[in-house]
């Protein structure tokens, strides 16, 4: 019996990983969260139970929160041969697979990791951009957009690192995002790309500029890309 | 006719996404890095013209520059049907696969991205180091290591901004990276995992500090993660 915490990559069923794939056909049970793309779902067995655990905060519906997905995880770990934790994108870049991990080897429940496509480096591959470039931008930071005043982030030294910056989970503060990184002196025409549902059918993309960013009209999920990479962006 | 830039993953096979295995089955001609795991090649037909472009310059045996690699790509992509360029790890993290779409672009060749599993991200994953954590951890910066005083990376800022510092290509400089992050303000107790062939059969992981990382017997390729989230290496 094991929980296998599977990243589902950023929605593009084809992207999802061979190993990946061979558990989400094999589950007796699939635990997901809001951003899994639909599609992902046909492959599991007819018989599986699949749990939805997403966070619809953000729609004002009811969010499942981060203990009783863990408590979840252990219940149905110490019950079933194969439980699959789907989780969009990456588990392990902000997806709190971290957390998820220790709690089921506290509760000796027996888990592998199935790393996946992440959005953060994908998403913006697809639209064009590559997050590092040779001479232009050897670093490339992703970061939680989640929270700018409360961050663990010293976001003045962020701005001053050079490199790309990716922001996910940034859409709602996307106008302080701007504002301390050029507080911190990036200039307001360093170049940004935003995607929108990256490699999905909804995919949407746009060109715009670090001043221009608290003002462009954009929702969740999106992934935005901070520097001169961004420039590479095709439409 | 096109060329399909795929991104291999970390070695791993089973970590090859499902489109970039059906495009290797489906292959005219291969165009292989040195780092790519010799079992992927299996997969590829058997009449398919397979070429090793691997940069050798480290074992002192012949290497193929970028500019031969895009001119082959031109070349192959203008005469065959399906012609996938496998990347180890993610294309576009430090893979230069910026540079091959653009110039088989500005060639008029049909170019195709297939994004990968990022070593960066996947191989501490699978040594048990999420490179985010909640409340530790909110953002991971990505570096090449192949320069560090010759870097567009400003270095103090880096060590400033917080997050997780994942260090590729950094085996041969890990003594001067650790200099200048120390010199910085970053502690000499700051917690670094280094793991050698990540995903593969020969991978080994090392726990060591940044005080200590300089004189780490270690050989690349290797991912070197530097910060808190490093303390949670599994041996």
């Amino acid at each position: 019996m094991s929980v296998y915490l599977v990243g589902a990559g950023p929605g593009d069923p084809d992207l999802l990983t061979r190993r990946g794939a061979a558990l989400l056909a094999q589950a007796d049970v699939v635990i997901v969260d809001r951003l899994i793309d639909a599609r992902l779902l046909d492959e599991v067995r007819d018989d599986a139970i699949v749990l939805d655990v997403g966070k619809h905060a953000r729609d004002g519906g009811p969010s499942t929160d981060q203990f009783t997905i863990n408590e979840l995880l252990i219940t149905y770990g110490q019950r079933y041969d194969v439980v699959v934790r789907l989780k969009g994108g990456d588990p392990f870049v902000f997806g709190r697979g971290g957390e998820e991990v220790i709690a089921l080897r506290d509760a000796g429940v027996d888990v592998e990791v199935v790393p996946g496509v992440s959005s953060a480096f994908s998403v913006p591959a697809l639209a064009g951009v590559p997050v590092t470039h040779r001479k232009t931008s050897s670093a490339v930071t992703v970061v939680s957009g989640h929270e700018i005043e409360g961050s663990d982030v010293d976001w003045a030294a962020l701005a001053r690192t050079g490199g790309t910056i990716v922001a996910m989970m940034a859409v709602a503060n996307r106008a302080a995002l701007a504002r301390v990184l050029m507080a911190a002196g990036m200039s307001p025409l360093t170049p940004v790309a935003v995607v929108q549902w990256g490699s999905t059918p909804r995919e949407t993309r746009t060109a715009t500029s670090l001043g221009q960013l608290g003002e462009l009209p954009v929702e969740a999920p999106a992934v935005i890309v901070i520097g001169e990479v961004a420039r590479f962006l095709r439409q």
